[in-house]
Protein backbone atom coordinates (compact mmCIF):
# COMPACT_ATOMS: atom_id res chain seq x y z
CA UNK A 1 0.00 0.00 0.00
CA UNK A 2 3.10 2.04 0.24
CA UNK A 3 3.05 2.87 -3.40
CA UNK A 4 -0.31 3.32 -3.83
CA UNK A 5 0.42 6.32 -1.22
CA UNK A 6 3.56 7.43 -2.98
CA UNK A 7 1.72 7.50 -6.25
CA UNK A 8 -1.36 9.69 -5.06
CA UNK A 9 1.10 12.22 -3.25
CA UNK A 10 3.27 12.53 -6.63
CA UNK A 11 -0.02 12.55 -8.99
CA UNK A 12 -1.97 15.36 -6.08
CA UNK A 13 1.77 17.15 -6.25
CA UNK A 14 1.80 17.51 -9.74
CA UNK A 15 -1.97 18.59 -9.95
CA UNK A 16 -1.19 21.31 -8.03
CA UNK A 17 2.14 21.84 -9.84
CA UNK A 18 -0.22 22.31 -13.23
CA UNK A 19 -2.94 24.53 -11.47
CA UNK A 20 -0.52 26.60 -10.37
CA UNK A 21 0.99 27.71 -13.90
CA UNK A 22 -2.22 27.67 -14.90
CA UNK A 23 -2.87 30.49 -12.71
CA UNK A 24 0.62 31.66 -13.36
CA UNK A 25 -0.13 31.97 -16.97
CA UNK A 26 -3.29 33.76 -16.58
CA UNK A 27 -1.77 36.32 -13.64
CA UNK A 28 1.16 37.37 -16.21
CA UNK A 29 -1.03 37.84 -18.75
CA UNK A 30 -3.19 40.45 -17.20
CA UNK A 31 -5.33 38.05 -14.73
CA UNK A 32 -9.09 38.44 -14.35
CA UNK A 33 -8.98 41.39 -16.92
CA UNK A 34 -6.98 39.26 -19.30
CA UNK A 35 -9.91 36.39 -19.06
CA UNK A 36 -12.50 39.15 -19.59
CA UNK A 37 -11.25 40.41 -22.52
CA UNK A 38 -10.70 36.49 -23.57
CA UNK A 39 -14.18 36.38 -23.06
CA UNK A 40 -15.26 38.92 -24.61
CA UNK A 41 -13.22 38.36 -27.60
CA UNK A 42 -15.28 34.79 -28.45
CA UNK A 43 -18.86 36.23 -27.19
CA UNK A 44 -18.54 39.63 -29.36
CA UNK A 45 -15.60 39.02 -32.17
CA UNK A 46 -17.43 42.13 -34.31
CA UNK A 47 -17.11 44.54 -31.32
CA UNK A 48 -13.58 43.53 -29.98
CA UNK A 49 -12.43 44.53 -33.72
CA UNK A 50 -13.95 47.69 -33.00
CA UNK A 51 -12.70 48.46 -29.82
CA UNK A 52 -9.28 47.40 -30.55
CA UNK A 53 -6.67 50.26 -29.98
CA UNK A 54 -5.32 49.64 -32.87
CA UNK A 55 -8.66 50.51 -34.81
CA UNK A 56 -9.40 53.17 -32.46
CA UNK A 57 -6.62 54.95 -32.86
CA UNK A 58 -6.59 54.70 -37.35
CA UNK A 59 -10.23 56.08 -37.01
CA UNK A 60 -9.47 58.64 -35.04
CA UNK A 61 -6.57 59.45 -36.87
CA UNK A 62 -8.74 59.65 -40.28
CA UNK A 63 -11.42 61.43 -38.94
CA UNK A 64 -8.77 64.35 -38.10
CA UNK A 65 -7.92 64.33 -42.02
CA UNK A 66 -10.40 66.03 -44.82
CA UNK A 67 -10.82 64.68 -48.43
CA UNK A 68 -11.42 67.14 -51.62
CA UNK A 69 -14.22 66.29 -54.17
CA UNK A 70 -11.29 65.86 -56.11
CA UNK A 71 -9.71 62.59 -53.76
CA UNK A 72 -10.03 59.36 -54.92
CA UNK A 73 -10.44 57.08 -51.87
CA UNK A 74 -9.26 53.68 -50.92
CA UNK A 75 -11.56 52.47 -48.56
CA UNK A 76 -11.46 48.97 -46.76
CA UNK A 77 -9.27 47.10 -44.39
CA UNK A 78 -6.03 45.70 -43.78
CA UNK A 79 -4.98 44.95 -47.23
CA UNK A 80 -6.14 48.72 -48.43
CA UNK A 81 -4.43 50.34 -45.16
CA UNK A 82 -0.87 48.69 -45.78
CA UNK A 83 -0.43 49.90 -49.33
CA UNK A 84 1.70 53.12 -49.80
CA UNK A 85 -0.85 54.41 -52.46
CA UNK A 86 0.40 57.88 -52.61
CA UNK A 87 3.78 56.47 -53.60
CA UNK A 88 2.27 53.88 -56.21
CA UNK A 89 0.46 56.59 -57.95
CA UNK A 90 1.59 60.03 -57.78
CA UNK A 91 -0.34 61.81 -60.59
CA UNK A 92 -3.57 61.45 -58.40
CA UNK A 93 -4.64 61.87 -55.16
CA UNK A 94 -5.20 59.19 -53.60
CA UNK A 95 -6.74 58.96 -49.83
CA UNK A 96 -5.70 55.41 -48.01
CA UNK A 97 -9.25 55.00 -46.24
CA UNK A 98 -8.35 51.30 -45.10
CA UNK A 99 -8.20 50.46 -41.76
CA UNK A 100 -6.65 46.71 -40.89
CA UNK A 101 -9.03 44.48 -39.30
CA UNK A 102 -12.13 45.98 -40.61
CA UNK A 103 -15.79 44.72 -41.91
CA UNK A 104 -18.41 45.71 -44.22
CA UNK A 105 -20.44 46.60 -41.32
CA UNK A 106 -17.03 48.39 -39.71
CA UNK A 107 -17.46 50.38 -43.49
CA UNK A 108 -21.18 51.05 -43.81
CA UNK A 109 -20.20 52.52 -39.86
CA UNK A 110 -17.73 54.71 -41.55
CA UNK A 111 -19.43 55.76 -44.98
CA UNK A 112 -21.29 58.78 -43.57
CA UNK A 113 -18.13 60.51 -42.41
CA UNK A 114 -16.26 59.80 -45.51
CA UNK A 115 -19.50 60.91 -47.67
CA UNK A 116 -19.68 64.05 -45.93
CA UNK A 117 -17.32 65.68 -48.79
CA UNK A 118 -18.22 63.25 -51.88
CA UNK A 119 -15.05 62.02 -53.09
CA UNK A 120 -14.30 61.71 -57.28
CA UNK A 121 -13.91 58.21 -56.84
CA UNK A 122 -13.94 55.41 -54.26
CA UNK A 123 -12.04 51.75 -54.62
CA UNK A 124 -13.56 49.38 -52.45
CA UNK A 125 -12.36 45.96 -51.41
CA UNK A 126 -13.91 44.52 -48.27
CA UNK A 127 -15.28 41.33 -47.34
CA UNK A 128 -12.17 39.06 -45.94
CA UNK A 129 -12.68 39.72 -42.40
CA UNK A 130 -16.46 39.01 -42.22
CA UNK A 131 -15.51 35.41 -43.94
CA UNK A 132 -12.35 34.82 -41.29
CA UNK A 133 -12.91 36.63 -38.70
CA UNK A 134 -16.55 36.80 -37.91
CA UNK A 135 -17.49 33.42 -40.09
CA UNK A 136 -20.31 35.36 -41.85
CA UNK A 137 -21.81 33.48 -45.04
CA UNK A 138 -21.13 34.74 -48.62
CA UNK A 139 -25.04 35.93 -48.28
CA UNK A 140 -24.47 37.84 -45.50
CA UNK A 141 -21.98 39.86 -46.25
CA UNK A 142 -23.66 40.53 -49.89
CA UNK A 143 -26.41 41.90 -47.56
CA UNK A 144 -24.32 44.55 -46.69
CA UNK A 145 -22.33 45.35 -49.27
CA UNK A 146 -25.97 46.26 -50.75
CA UNK A 147 -26.62 48.63 -47.99
CA UNK A 148 -23.26 49.96 -48.50
CA UNK A 149 -23.60 50.58 -52.63
CA UNK A 150 -27.08 52.24 -52.08
CA UNK A 151 -26.04 54.15 -49.63
CA UNK A 152 -23.44 55.45 -51.76
CA UNK A 153 -25.71 56.25 -54.38
CA UNK A 154 -28.09 57.89 -52.35
CA UNK A 155 -25.51 60.29 -50.20
CA UNK A 156 -22.74 60.48 -53.10
CA UNK A 157 -24.69 60.22 -56.80
CA UNK A 158 -21.60 61.79 -58.32
CA UNK A 159 -18.90 59.82 -56.90
CA UNK A 160 -17.78 57.01 -59.15
CA UNK A 161 -17.52 53.67 -57.39
CA UNK A 162 -14.56 50.82 -58.37
CA UNK A 163 -16.05 47.88 -56.78
CA UNK A 164 -13.01 45.39 -56.41
CA UNK A 165 -13.47 41.55 -56.00
CA UNK A 166 -11.75 40.11 -52.76
CA UNK A 167 -8.85 38.21 -53.45
CA UNK A 168 -7.88 34.43 -53.11
CA UNK A 169 -6.31 33.29 -49.32
CA UNK A 170 -4.20 30.63 -48.98
CA UNK A 171 -5.99 27.31 -48.39
CA UNK A 172 -3.61 25.74 -45.75
CA UNK A 173 -3.35 29.22 -43.37
CA UNK A 174 -7.64 29.57 -44.03
CA UNK A 175 -8.87 26.38 -44.89
CA UNK A 176 -12.36 26.75 -46.34
CA UNK A 177 -12.54 30.06 -47.33
CA UNK A 178 -11.56 30.38 -50.76
CA UNK A 179 -14.85 28.70 -52.20
CA UNK A 180 -17.14 31.28 -50.06
CA UNK A 181 -14.74 33.87 -51.69
CA UNK A 182 -15.29 32.77 -55.57
CA UNK A 183 -19.49 32.68 -54.32
CA UNK A 184 -18.97 36.05 -52.29
CA UNK A 185 -17.28 37.67 -55.57
CA UNK A 186 -20.13 36.48 -57.99
CA UNK A 187 -22.51 38.61 -56.33
CA UNK A 188 -20.18 41.36 -55.87
CA UNK A 189 -20.50 41.55 -59.59
CA UNK A 190 -23.84 41.04 -59.78
CA UNK A 191 -24.61 44.37 -57.10
CA UNK A 192 -22.09 45.91 -58.91
CA UNK A 193 -23.41 45.68 -61.82
CA UNK A 194 -27.49 46.13 -61.01
CA UNK A 195 -26.08 49.08 -59.38
CA UNK A 196 -24.24 50.45 -62.36
CA UNK A 197 -20.44 50.27 -61.07
CA UNK A 198 -17.17 49.09 -62.15
CA UNK A 199 -16.78 45.90 -60.51
CA UNK A 200 -13.04 45.45 -61.01
CA UNK A 201 -12.14 41.47 -61.03
CA UNK A 202 -8.85 41.33 -59.49
CA UNK A 203 -9.09 37.91 -58.14
CA UNK A 204 -7.67 35.67 -61.59
CA UNK A 205 -4.65 38.01 -60.84
CA UNK A 206 -3.84 36.92 -57.71
CA UNK A 207 -4.90 33.18 -57.91
CA UNK A 208 -3.03 29.53 -58.91
CA UNK A 209 -4.84 26.63 -58.49
CA UNK A 210 -7.59 28.08 -56.33
CA UNK A 211 -5.59 30.06 -53.50
CA UNK A 212 -3.65 33.24 -53.54
CA UNK A 213 -0.32 33.15 -55.39
CA UNK A 214 2.42 32.69 -52.82
CA UNK A 215 4.65 34.85 -54.77
CA UNK A 216 2.63 37.79 -53.79
CA UNK A 217 2.19 36.56 -49.91
CA UNK A 218 4.08 35.83 -46.91
CA UNK A 219 0.57 35.21 -44.46
CA UNK A 220 -1.72 33.75 -46.73
CA UNK A 221 -4.00 37.07 -47.00
CA UNK A 222 -1.93 39.49 -47.04
CA UNK A 223 0.47 41.66 -49.59
CA UNK A 224 3.87 42.14 -50.27
CA UNK A 225 5.59 43.96 -52.66
CA UNK A 226 5.15 41.80 -56.11
CA UNK A 227 0.93 41.67 -54.60
CA UNK A 228 0.78 45.44 -54.84
CA UNK A 229 2.93 45.52 -58.08
CA UNK A 230 0.44 43.63 -59.65
CA UNK A 231 -2.92 45.39 -58.56
CA UNK A 232 -1.76 49.02 -59.12
CA UNK A 233 -0.91 47.27 -62.65
CA UNK A 234 -4.10 46.51 -63.43
CA UNK A 235 -5.45 49.79 -61.70
CA UNK A 236 -3.71 52.39 -63.37
CA UNK A 237 -5.44 51.92 -66.85
CA UNK A 238 -8.76 52.25 -65.37
CA UNK A 239 -7.39 55.47 -63.25
CA UNK A 240 -6.11 57.27 -66.05
CA UNK A 241 -9.54 56.44 -68.03
CA UNK A 242 -11.92 57.22 -65.41
CA UNK A 243 -10.73 59.42 -63.33
CA UNK A 244 -9.32 63.40 -63.89
CA UNK A 245 -5.79 64.20 -63.04
CA UNK B 1 -7.70 2.41 2.12
CA UNK B 2 -10.20 2.83 -0.60
CA UNK B 3 -10.34 6.21 0.05
CA UNK B 4 -6.53 6.53 -0.53
CA UNK B 5 -7.10 4.22 -3.68
CA UNK B 6 -9.89 6.37 -5.00
CA UNK B 7 -8.21 10.39 -4.33
CA UNK B 8 -5.21 9.05 -5.96
CA UNK B 9 -7.47 7.73 -9.06
CA UNK B 10 -9.04 10.82 -9.59
CA UNK B 11 -5.91 12.78 -9.05
CA UNK B 12 -3.90 10.77 -11.60
CA UNK B 13 -7.24 11.15 -14.37
CA UNK B 14 -7.18 14.96 -13.56
CA UNK B 15 -3.31 15.15 -14.38
CA UNK B 16 -3.96 13.48 -17.66
CA UNK B 17 -6.91 15.90 -18.34
CA UNK B 18 -4.23 18.42 -17.87
CA UNK B 19 -1.88 17.00 -20.13
CA UNK B 20 -4.46 16.62 -22.50
CA UNK B 21 -5.51 19.81 -22.68
CA UNK B 22 -2.18 21.27 -22.74
CA UNK B 23 -1.47 18.70 -25.67
CA UNK B 24 -4.75 19.86 -27.55
CA UNK B 25 -3.92 23.44 -27.30
CA UNK B 26 -0.41 23.78 -28.77
CA UNK B 27 -1.94 20.94 -31.48
CA UNK B 28 -4.50 23.62 -32.31
CA UNK B 29 -2.24 25.91 -32.74
CA UNK B 30 0.34 24.46 -35.10
CA UNK B 31 1.94 21.65 -33.03
CA UNK B 32 5.52 21.31 -33.15
CA UNK B 33 6.07 24.13 -35.78
CA UNK B 34 4.17 26.52 -33.03
CA UNK B 35 6.36 25.55 -30.11
CA UNK B 36 9.43 26.12 -32.25
CA UNK B 37 8.41 29.77 -33.45
CA UNK B 38 7.67 29.83 -29.94
CA UNK B 39 11.02 29.00 -29.13
CA UNK B 40 12.77 30.67 -31.63
CA UNK B 41 11.04 34.09 -30.61
CA UNK B 42 12.16 33.52 -26.90
CA UNK B 43 15.37 33.26 -28.05
CA UNK B 44 16.05 35.44 -31.40
CA UNK B 45 13.75 38.09 -30.80
CA UNK B 46 15.31 40.38 -33.04
CA UNK B 47 15.48 38.26 -36.28
CA UNK B 48 12.10 37.59 -35.17
CA UNK B 49 11.07 40.88 -35.89
CA UNK B 50 12.15 40.87 -39.35
CA UNK B 51 11.05 37.07 -40.45
CA UNK B 52 7.45 38.08 -39.51
CA UNK B 53 5.33 37.96 -41.95
CA UNK B 54 4.26 42.05 -41.91
CA UNK B 55 7.63 43.02 -41.40
CA UNK B 56 8.65 41.08 -44.87
CA UNK B 57 5.24 42.15 -46.92
CA UNK B 58 6.01 45.67 -45.93
CA UNK B 59 9.51 45.89 -46.33
CA UNK B 60 9.25 44.03 -49.79
CA UNK B 61 6.30 46.75 -50.74
CA UNK B 62 8.98 49.64 -49.78
CA UNK B 63 11.65 48.44 -51.82
CA UNK B 64 9.70 48.50 -54.93
CA UNK B 65 9.04 52.10 -54.45
CA UNK B 66 11.28 54.92 -55.88
CA UNK B 67 12.22 58.24 -54.38
CA UNK B 68 13.50 61.41 -55.58
CA UNK B 69 16.00 63.83 -54.42
CA UNK B 70 12.83 66.72 -53.19
CA UNK B 71 11.07 64.04 -51.36
CA UNK B 72 11.08 63.78 -47.60
CA UNK B 73 11.49 60.64 -45.85
CA UNK B 74 9.85 59.49 -42.44
CA UNK B 75 11.51 56.72 -41.23
CA UNK B 76 10.99 54.59 -38.20
CA UNK B 77 8.86 52.36 -36.90
CA UNK B 78 5.25 51.79 -36.04
CA UNK B 79 4.83 55.22 -35.31
CA UNK B 80 5.94 56.38 -38.14
CA UNK B 81 4.05 53.66 -40.30
CA UNK B 82 0.68 54.14 -38.85
CA UNK B 83 0.48 57.83 -40.11
CA UNK B 84 -0.92 59.03 -42.99
CA UNK B 85 1.65 61.74 -43.79
CA UNK B 86 0.65 62.20 -47.65
CA UNK B 87 -2.77 63.47 -46.00
CA UNK B 88 -1.25 65.37 -43.49
CA UNK B 89 0.94 67.27 -45.44
CA UNK B 90 -0.09 68.07 -48.89
CA UNK B 91 2.42 71.08 -50.18
CA UNK B 92 5.60 68.27 -49.44
CA UNK B 93 6.18 65.11 -50.73
CA UNK B 94 6.23 62.82 -47.62
CA UNK B 95 7.45 59.43 -48.18
CA UNK B 96 6.19 56.67 -45.14
CA UNK B 97 9.38 54.50 -44.66
CA UNK B 98 8.08 53.37 -41.21
CA UNK B 99 8.42 48.89 -40.73
CA UNK B 100 5.55 48.59 -37.37
CA UNK B 101 7.92 46.52 -34.84
CA UNK B 102 11.40 47.97 -36.36
CA UNK B 103 14.21 48.69 -34.09
CA UNK B 104 17.38 50.64 -34.40
CA UNK B 105 19.47 47.44 -36.33
CA UNK B 106 16.85 47.18 -38.54
CA UNK B 107 16.84 50.96 -39.63
CA UNK B 108 20.51 50.46 -40.09
CA UNK B 109 20.13 47.32 -42.14
CA UNK B 110 17.27 49.65 -44.43
CA UNK B 111 19.86 52.61 -44.71
CA UNK B 112 21.94 51.55 -47.74
CA UNK B 113 18.66 51.08 -49.48
CA UNK B 114 17.17 54.12 -48.63
CA UNK B 115 20.31 56.33 -49.38
CA UNK B 116 20.48 54.74 -52.98
CA UNK B 117 18.62 57.96 -54.16
CA UNK B 118 19.59 60.49 -51.09
CA UNK B 119 16.24 62.40 -50.20
CA UNK B 120 15.96 65.90 -49.35
CA UNK B 121 15.19 65.51 -45.64
CA UNK B 122 14.50 62.25 -43.03
CA UNK B 123 12.51 62.65 -40.12
CA UNK B 124 13.88 59.37 -38.01
CA UNK B 125 12.34 58.18 -34.95
CA UNK B 126 13.25 54.84 -33.44
CA UNK B 127 14.52 53.36 -30.62
CA UNK B 128 11.42 52.57 -28.68
CA UNK B 129 10.68 48.75 -29.98
CA UNK B 130 14.99 48.42 -28.62
CA UNK B 131 13.91 49.22 -25.36
CA UNK B 132 10.70 47.56 -24.84
CA UNK B 133 10.54 44.26 -27.23
CA UNK B 134 14.13 43.84 -26.92
CA UNK B 135 15.19 44.99 -23.71
CA UNK B 136 18.31 46.82 -25.03
CA UNK B 137 19.86 49.35 -22.33
CA UNK B 138 20.05 53.33 -23.80
CA UNK B 139 23.51 52.95 -24.40
CA UNK B 140 23.23 50.34 -26.40
CA UNK B 141 20.62 51.76 -28.66
CA UNK B 142 22.73 55.19 -28.96
CA UNK B 143 25.56 52.89 -30.14
CA UNK B 144 23.26 52.64 -33.09
CA UNK B 145 22.39 55.84 -33.70
CA UNK B 146 25.72 56.67 -33.59
CA UNK B 147 26.18 54.22 -36.38
CA UNK B 148 23.01 55.05 -38.14
CA UNK B 149 23.46 59.14 -38.53
CA UNK B 150 27.05 58.66 -39.55
CA UNK B 151 25.61 55.99 -42.25
CA UNK B 152 23.75 59.34 -43.17
CA UNK B 153 26.51 61.87 -43.24
CA UNK B 154 28.95 59.34 -45.24
CA UNK B 155 26.33 58.48 -47.72
CA UNK B 156 24.23 61.47 -48.12
CA UNK B 157 25.88 64.49 -46.93
CA UNK B 158 23.26 66.45 -48.75
CA UNK B 159 20.25 65.26 -46.80
CA UNK B 160 18.93 67.17 -43.65
CA UNK B 161 18.09 64.47 -40.91
CA UNK B 162 15.86 65.71 -38.58
CA UNK B 163 16.38 63.29 -35.45
CA UNK B 164 13.05 62.70 -33.41
CA UNK B 165 13.29 62.26 -29.20
CA UNK B 166 11.36 58.87 -28.89
CA UNK B 167 8.06 59.54 -27.67
CA UNK B 168 6.83 58.51 -23.90
CA UNK B 169 4.87 55.53 -23.24
CA UNK B 170 2.42 54.41 -20.58
CA UNK B 171 3.88 53.51 -17.38
CA UNK B 172 0.88 50.91 -16.92
CA UNK B 173 1.60 48.91 -20.05
CA UNK B 174 5.25 49.32 -20.11
CA UNK B 175 6.36 49.79 -16.72
CA UNK B 176 10.43 51.26 -16.42
CA UNK B 177 10.64 52.27 -19.49
CA UNK B 178 10.04 56.38 -19.26
CA UNK B 179 13.17 56.69 -17.57
CA UNK B 180 15.20 55.25 -20.35
CA UNK B 181 13.67 57.20 -22.43
CA UNK B 182 14.62 60.30 -20.95
CA UNK B 183 18.75 59.10 -20.72
CA UNK B 184 18.08 57.74 -24.32
CA UNK B 185 16.97 61.24 -25.53
CA UNK B 186 19.56 62.99 -23.70
CA UNK B 187 21.74 60.65 -25.98
CA UNK B 188 20.54 61.52 -28.95
CA UNK B 189 20.43 65.31 -28.34
CA UNK B 190 23.64 65.09 -27.91
CA UNK B 191 24.81 62.67 -31.01
CA UNK B 192 22.61 65.15 -33.03
CA UNK B 193 24.36 68.13 -32.18
CA UNK B 194 27.41 66.30 -32.60
CA UNK B 195 27.10 65.75 -36.34
CA UNK B 196 25.66 68.71 -36.98
CA UNK B 197 21.80 67.57 -37.53
CA UNK B 198 18.90 69.15 -36.20
CA UNK B 199 17.31 67.45 -32.67
CA UNK B 200 13.55 67.63 -32.72
CA UNK B 201 12.32 67.48 -28.80
CA UNK B 202 8.56 65.92 -29.52
CA UNK B 203 8.75 64.25 -25.99
CA UNK B 204 7.43 66.97 -24.02
CA UNK B 205 4.28 67.90 -26.90
CA UNK B 206 3.19 64.59 -25.47
CA UNK B 207 4.49 63.60 -21.71
CA UNK B 208 2.04 64.50 -18.53
CA UNK B 209 3.18 63.34 -15.00
CA UNK B 210 6.47 61.48 -16.87
CA UNK B 211 3.95 59.26 -19.40
CA UNK B 212 2.37 59.81 -22.23
CA UNK B 213 -1.09 61.96 -22.24
CA UNK B 214 -3.76 59.43 -22.26
CA UNK B 215 -5.20 62.23 -24.83
CA UNK B 216 -2.78 60.95 -27.46
CA UNK B 217 -2.97 57.17 -27.17
CA UNK B 218 -5.13 54.22 -26.54
CA UNK B 219 -2.42 51.40 -26.20
CA UNK B 220 -0.15 53.98 -24.31
CA UNK B 221 2.38 53.35 -27.35
CA UNK B 222 0.68 54.48 -30.78
CA UNK B 223 -0.93 57.54 -31.41
CA UNK B 224 -4.35 58.44 -32.09
CA UNK B 225 -5.79 61.44 -34.24
CA UNK B 226 -4.93 63.88 -31.26
CA UNK B 227 -1.15 62.42 -30.93
CA UNK B 228 -0.35 62.76 -34.80
CA UNK B 229 -2.47 66.18 -34.38
CA UNK B 230 0.29 67.40 -32.28
CA UNK B 231 3.37 66.29 -34.09
CA UNK B 232 2.06 67.64 -37.21
CA UNK B 233 1.08 70.70 -35.86
CA UNK B 234 4.87 70.53 -34.48
CA UNK B 235 7.02 69.69 -37.52
CA UNK B 236 4.61 71.95 -40.16
CA UNK B 237 7.07 75.83 -39.69
CA UNK B 238 10.11 73.14 -38.98
CA UNK B 239 9.59 71.78 -42.85
CA UNK B 240 8.11 75.23 -43.98
CA UNK B 241 11.15 77.06 -42.91
CA UNK B 242 13.84 73.74 -43.76
CA UNK B 243 12.69 72.15 -46.76
CA UNK B 244 12.43 73.27 -50.52
CA UNK B 245 8.73 72.73 -51.72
Amino acid sequence: MAAVRWISLVSIGLNIAFVAAGVLVVARRGGWAYLQARWHRKTNPEMTIYQSPYYRQRQSQLEKLTVSTDDILFLGDSITDEGEWSDWFSAVTIRNRGISGDTTSGVLRRLPGLLKTPPQAIFLMIGINDLIVLGRSPDQVLSHYQQILTLIQQSAPQTQVYVQSVLPVSDAAFPGINPKILQLNQGIAALAEALGYRYVNLHPLFVVDGEIDGACTADGVHLNGEGYARWVDYLRPLIAAGVAQ
